[in-house]
């Protein structure tokens, strides 16, 4: 995701937002570039923007040869969404006397009204970003509000829908405005001078004294000091906090692993995966690919590891939605066993990385047998969006951590949404019935948020390390939730060493039954579905046999209660949607094992985050 | 299979044939008969048959209200391959003028051009039954050589091609005459009375003194002995054994378990699937059986445990042969999902059982969907065969061990026929290569033979027991042999309760390699293929973390030894075969562990054979 960096005060304001995007460079980035005020205009001075696409180095090697002077400017690593990669998308963008200038973190849902009417009233736009609207907008309504750069951002905000932190400043004001919603923002208070970054690190070599801002705050900056308010105007207060990670805890922010982290920005990354994506009214979805939805009749998905996981997922809730045949196939196999392909053949290969050998081999395959192919891809740029007819990003951000937590979640959003659309636009799901999913989907930011709440994730945790020291763990599930039991055991599998396998519940008795004593936990996931019947029946058959059943139930599930040793309760989801919510229970579980065993989890032995070999 | 029982002497006939018969029910039957000779024809007596459909309490019912007397009988319960189970087609089947009598078990493979060929030399055939061709062709040689039933037999069998075991009596002799080709048949000898049958356990009340007759013996059986021959006509000698089973060791033809006695009987039990079906002059496989193979454009395989992974194993060798798009699920799965079918689907349901109420449902479900529906089933008669459209019977006879062995490679060698016979049908495989892999098929029995060389046995069992105290197994394998690797994982998880677990190899790096460390034996079937030099990189990954490797390697490769701590050697198939003759070291590998282990394999804990709840 972006990085931004700002900074108000007496320092070389160059050095600063280069040091600091420095600091950011491990969330991934295609293009960078600052804005640096050289003086008040008063004192004829005037904003500066450099920008160029490309690694951080291409920019600071054009600002050491003609450095910009000035105290005052904002910097940003852009991880492009709409626009390619080129100087021009960069950030920051300006108005087009250049007097006012922004930058970006997030995703502008309704910018394609804004842009429609503002070009109407004669704005011209540069960049293909969504963007550049906010520079513009903020540009119209600072005329209405006589130059009172806050308040026009604050009107601004009013009229756009999104996912946004966003930095603005103007020639003549030495004041940096600032907002967020959904991305995150952190100011860095000092002795005359003020900083702000998305995320901590960029600021640990200046200051300790932090203030987090919180969902829809808005802040004015000044060399002296800053001023929160709501985006309603009204003041709040915001605690200056002393933080003190060292420069890898900050990265972390704060969590003591980037797994943990990670699992905890997945409401986050779960917005930005949907954005801009769904249209409630309509109960349509816009992917913004150029896939014709008609045009293949079967449906191959391809993917590795936990990516698998996701694709077992999207099979079910596209042939479920979308009636269309899915098979789903391990990347090593699919790519050596001359797979049935044809230009009826719609191919999807979902990567994080997008670099994964095994997945890049198989794409090709499946072009080299005519299909059409589109990507679930985390990383921008990556080789196989290189190769892809279309590349639908899930925008989780970066993800440091070994075992795949946030990207899954987002792969399965990123499915879903898929399987909406394809439904839609082949006539297998009426308005209402997408309306219904919509809504549904566009509640898991919300439901993984409640997933994640204190008590929770204590009683996970308790539960976790009451199993620790078992030797094999079984996951079951049924359904759509048969998946969710395959990516808890792998997780579990992954960084506790635990020898976790799941199971279709029902496949149970059929062999795992076997394993079953009283020394073995079994993970059963229990949660709202037609089908949670024949799952407690499962249970039973479990304990019959001795086995210590660790039940996921929805909330307020109090008669299933009965049926687990122990019960973890998890916010109420439509079936459809509850694997998103489901598997963060297992990851935290997975988690604490790890951790109560001292395995050092975000770099599990053995394991590589992207498998660049087959 | 069928049962067969013979006796000449002073006994009760009819007392001595009910009581083997019933001795032979466990291995299932569909209709049973006996034919006793009430005296000499000289003493005016003749040879009365009865024969009935349905359990053996219905003939013996009949037999009771009206008893046979004599001395010399032949008694058979059958279970149906050629013709419907009613009593007409039941044994034994007689000539016209009823003065000989024939039981068989096995099939006549070229029993419709020895039929064409009597028929026109005015034999009129009562039954549908394939076995009805030899009580007439014996009956033509009986004239030729003037009376000489053992001779006329013999050149009878000389135009036979099949498997069999067939006994014959006549009213003119006093005299049973026998001969077996792959079918078993064991006399047993007393004083002044012969006795005959498919197995020990009908004459374990009466002898104990036993000869097991040889692939390709004759036998004339007495009052006061008995001459053994080939089908030549020379003199053979034949060993009496004096058998000192129990009645429990009789039914597992003195191998410890039935496990055990299964996994010998996999020769036989191939051979049976095979035979009749392969035609290697055309390269053309004939399964007698209504579907049309262009009438479909998907095949959906659905099965529970085994049954699946031979599923598995059929959707490579389709996709591969008769490229057609192959889905396989878990039934508890597919009969839930509301799955994809329609008159374009051809649904195949697999089950020794026929009874697996999973798969039962998922069959109903893809009725409903209005897919055709094809059976690969062992239980001749069971439940989902009353509802097939079609039924492939594996021919695999009676599975008693719960952990399935040979159901398994008989399922497997079925769906290679059936792959072979779609991809002729729909023109995808020449028929050049459909010959190679016919001829590749019908090394099948042979190979498996091989596979069970005592020396071959005995290194499994040592790896077995060197290893059988791991708390953790991994099975590793690529393409058609991945399946392979779930089926051995599933039988060691079976019957040992080691928790095994397959993966496809190359899969293996994107999760399970964080289990490896050296306490866990990882075994890699590497036989020869294709993909050997990708599987053996594998192999490196595991050894290079410390993994234990027991690898499968084809008799001779000598190079890639170095590459496991263990290897077990079993014969070179060609690929497309590999997995029926890979499997049976697995098999063993378990077998010998759990028996190390000392738990009962027959029954393991927890598992049912015939799973017939959800």
């Amino acid at each position: 995701m972006c990085g931004i960096v700002g900074y108000i005060g007496s320092r070389n304001a160059q050095q600063v937002l280069l040091s600091g995007l420095a600091k950011l460079e491990y969330r991934g980035y295609d293009s960078a570039g600052v804005a640096i005020m050289d003086g008040p205009a008063a004192l004829g001075g005037a904003i500066q923007v450099r920008k160029k696409a490309g690694k951080l180095a291409n920019l600071s090697g054009e600002l050491l040869a003609a450095p910009l002077t000035g105290t005052l400017g904002i910097g940003h690593t852009r991880w492009a969404t709409h626009g390619l990669p080129n100087d021009t998308n960069a950030h920051p963008h300006a108005t087009e006397d250049g007097r006012l200038v922004i930058i970006h973190n997030g995703i502008i849902e309704n910018y394609l009204t804004l842009k429609e009417g503002l070009t109407a009233r004669g704005h011209v736009f540069l960049s293909q970003t969504d963007s550049e609207v906010l520079a513009h907008l903020i540009e119209e309504k600072y005329e209405l509000v006589s130059g009172n750069l806050y308040e026009a951002m604050r009107q601004a905000l009013g009229e756009v829908r999104g996912a946004y932190g966003i930095v603005v400043t103007h020639q003549d004001h030495r004041e940096i405005v600032a907002a967020r919603t959904v991305s995150p923002l952190v100011m860095g208070v000092g002795e005359g001078e003020m900083f702000l970054a998305s995320d901590v690190p960029a600021l640990l070599p200046y200051t300790r004294q932090m203030v987090f801002l919180h969902d829809g705050d808005m802040v004015v900056l000044s060399d002296d000091g800053f001023r929160v308010t709501d985006l309603a105007g009204n003041s709040v207060a915001r605690t200056i906090e002393q933080i003190d990670w060292d420069a890898e805890a900050a990265e972390k922010g704060g969590y003591d692993t980037y797994m943990l982290k990670e699992i905890y920005e997945q409401p986050t990354a779960l917005t930005n995966t949907l954005i801009g994506r769904l249209h409630d009214d309509t109960g349509e979805v816009n992917l913004d690919i150029d896939l014709d939805p008609t045009s293949f009749k079967r449906i191959s998905i391809i993917a590795c590891g936990t990516a698998y996981y996701a694709g077992l997922v999207g099979e079910y809730l596209i042939e479920q939605l979308a009636r269309i045949p899915v098979e789903v196939d391990v990347a090593s196999e699919y790519r050596y066993r001359d797979p049935l392909v044809s230009k009826d053949t719609l191919a999807i290969v979902i990567s994080q990385s997008g670099e994964t050998i095994d997945t890049l081999e198989a794409l090709r395959e499946a072009k080299r047998g005519g299909a059409r192919t589109l990507g679930i891809i985390n990383a921008k740029g990556s080789s196989m969006t290189r190769e892809l007819d279309d590349t639908l990003y899930i925008h989780a951000g970066p993800e440091i951590g070994v075992a795949s937590t946030k990207a899954y979640t987002s792969m399965v959003g990123a499915m879903l949404m898929l399987a909406l659309w394809l439904a839609r636009a082949r006539g297998t799901l009426t308005q209402e019935a997408g309306k219904e999913l919509l809504h549904a989907a566009r509640a898991l930011p919300r439901l993984v948020e409640e997933a994640l709440e204190p008590a929770r994730v204590e009683r996970i945790k308790a539960v976790a390390e009451k199993y620790a020291h078992a030797r094999d763990y079984l996951f079951l599930g049924r359904g759509v939730n048969a998946p969710t039991a395959l990516e808890g055991a792998l997780k579990l599998k992954e960084i506790s060493y635990i020898h976790a396998e799941g199971y279709a519940a029902g496949e149970m008795k059929h062999g795992p039954i076997a394993l079953i004593d009283a020394s073995l936990p079994v993970v059963v996931v229990a949660t709202e579905s037609r089908l949670l019947e024949k799952t407690i029946s499962n249970v039973q058959e479990v304990r019959a046999r001795g086995g210590q059943v660790i039940l996921l139930l929805s909330d307020g599930d109090t008669e299933n209660a009965q049926h687990g040793e122990e019960v973890l309760y998890v916010p109420r989801a439509h079936e459809m949607v509850s694997p998103v919510v489901n598997v963060v229970a297992l990851q935290l579980l997975s988690y604490f094992t790890a951790s109560h065993l001292g395995k050092d989890v975000d770099k599990p032995r053995n394991l590589a985050k992207s498998v660049t070999v087959e």
